[in-house]
């Protein structure tokens, strides 16, 4: 495996074609037209913080730049390694290192302005014919990095095009008011299965998986494969380790990692176990599981398998 | 939570007192004298590899920068959070970007040779007063990322100075050839716990954890604290997810995520889960745990909740 820590002038990092769907637009991917380097890192797009970016209980997260995450250190990979012309993540990583920069939810919704902008810079870590591990990271005016990610990748045979047709199609659909809302909204959580939040109650450590939030079947977030788009399995497992904890308004989401295990489809249920609930420190895993014909969840068939540490708000 | 991108010239990354112990002279740390500085990044120390990074099966795995990974990322939180006297680790992700370099495993065992060096580098990401997060990774002389890592850490009282002093004092210990031995002999790993392994035998994914791989008490491990240093806390448990598969000669260790959850103590037996056996990625679950008095696990204190995946070896 080929690998850099600084790609010199002649590593292979010039732009590539890559499509951008609709999971991209609803959760505030703004792609350049050109794609700036500095230092062998790639500039593809800019994350607009946004409605998107709330989370069940209406916080912001740097957690919802998880789509973004996903594609820019897929963006590198696929860049750096010139033979490989698909890929898909095995594995993603993520850690919020600071609090977005504020916006005005409401005005944002209503149309009357914009949110901040924090660049996404990505750079290919190591690489061969078989796939790669990537990071990117988005950072502020000032250059402070607010959230980081690495994403291994392996290559995949191409799908099939229509599936790709339809994903391009779908970035095309109108960005109306209803599609700058909180996180839960944009990813079809069933808002039944959201409990509400209680700062009296911390959650109950469990050996065993509970069900949790649902979500509905959403073509709109498909990827160019016809699955549902990594970053928004991820959100949603987000989403759904929040709910498992009563108490989470206490808490700001500390790290994500998702290992993707089967492709994303139809309905979709969380299974969850608070594996630790520490008052500075929390862990929850998160399996999505499709849900069988008796209504009931395939917990042997989980699509992510995801750990999500929180740490306490500050 | 202050953070950068790019320490300036003014960030306070000088040198403080970093003690150094028994578990770093083990696994490889060789300290520098001084602490050169690169771009806001510290060079603490190199990483000699040599029979410290064979596994079970006497396979080299980058895995075994745990140590060095942890040490680096908390010199780098330490440096930047100058009100911080003392931090732990709450949580560390290592990614294995690229084999180590080749050794003689046989010549550094008997003394006849030294092994290579790669060196080990560190930076802030973000912190406060209540901790940070820091980055560390080795690099071949080529500048190649090898290993990389990500740890998260709190600012805690200080410790007594008697385990400081203990800590100190086994660094002094003589590094004769019984030192220069694979990962689990250092570990204290239970060989009649590590089944062979088989290329023939795919594991079961299972929904209960089992016992797996135990490990002995080793006072040499511990840490300034009197706890089993966190870098070999997360190594026992990739042995122990490793000796969870048969097949484990067709995969290399991916990534370790490690959540620090109780001090490590005594007698430890891993609960071990293998949650995806797919052909191309692996992921296994481990519980490092107590052992009653009865002799069984005690599964609801786990010490370290640690998720290991692998991929196919190239």
């Amino acid at each position: 495996m080929q690998n850099s820590l600084r790609p010199a002038a002649d590593s292979p990092t010039g732009p590539r074609a890559h499509a951008s769907g609709r999971t991209e637009q609803l959760f505030g991917i703004r792609r350049h037209a050109a794609m700036p380097e500095r230092d062998g890192a790639l500039n593809p797009a800019a994350f607009e913080a946004g409605p998107w970016c709330l989370d069940l209980d209406g916080r912001p997260t740097g957690a919802a730049a998880t789509v973004i995450m996903d594609n820019a250190t897929a963006v590198a990979v696929h860049h750096a390694a010139p033979g490989v012309e698909t890929v898909v993540t095995t594995e993603l990583q993520i850690n919020v290192l600071a609090p977005l920069p504020a916006f005005d939810a409401a005005a944002i919704t209503e149309g009357r302005t914009e949110g901040p902008l924090l660049e996404c810079w990505t750079r290919p870590l190591s690489w061969d014919a078989g796939g790669g591990v990537g990071r990117a990271w988005l950072e502020d005016a000032e250059g402070r990095r607010i959230v980081e990610a690495t994403g291994w990748f392996q290559a995949v045979p191409t799908g099939a095009p229509e599936n790709r047709a339809a994903f391009t199609a779908a970035a095309a659909l109108p960005r109306g008011p209803e599609t700058r809302v909180p996180m839960p909204g944009l990813l079809a959580a069933r808002p039944e299965t959201l409990p509400p939040a209680d700062r009296a109650v911390r959650p109950a450590v469990t050996a065993a998986v509970a069900p949790g939030a649902r979500f509905a079947p959403k073509p709109e977030l498909a990827n160019p494969s016809g699955a549902v788009h990594g970053g928004a399995m991820t959100l949603r497992a987000v989403v759904a380790a929040q709910a498992a904890m009563p108490d989470r308004e206490l808490y700001d989401v500390q790290a994500v990692r998702v290992v993707f295990t089967r492709p994303g489809h139809g309905e979709m249920v969380a299974l969850t176990r608070v594996r630790h609930a520490g008052r500075s420190l929390r862990l929850v895993d998160v399996d999505l599981v499709p849900v069988g014909e008796d209504g009931a969840p395939v917990a042997e068939k989980p699509m992510v398998q995801v750990q999500v540490t929180f740490r306490a708000a500050r």
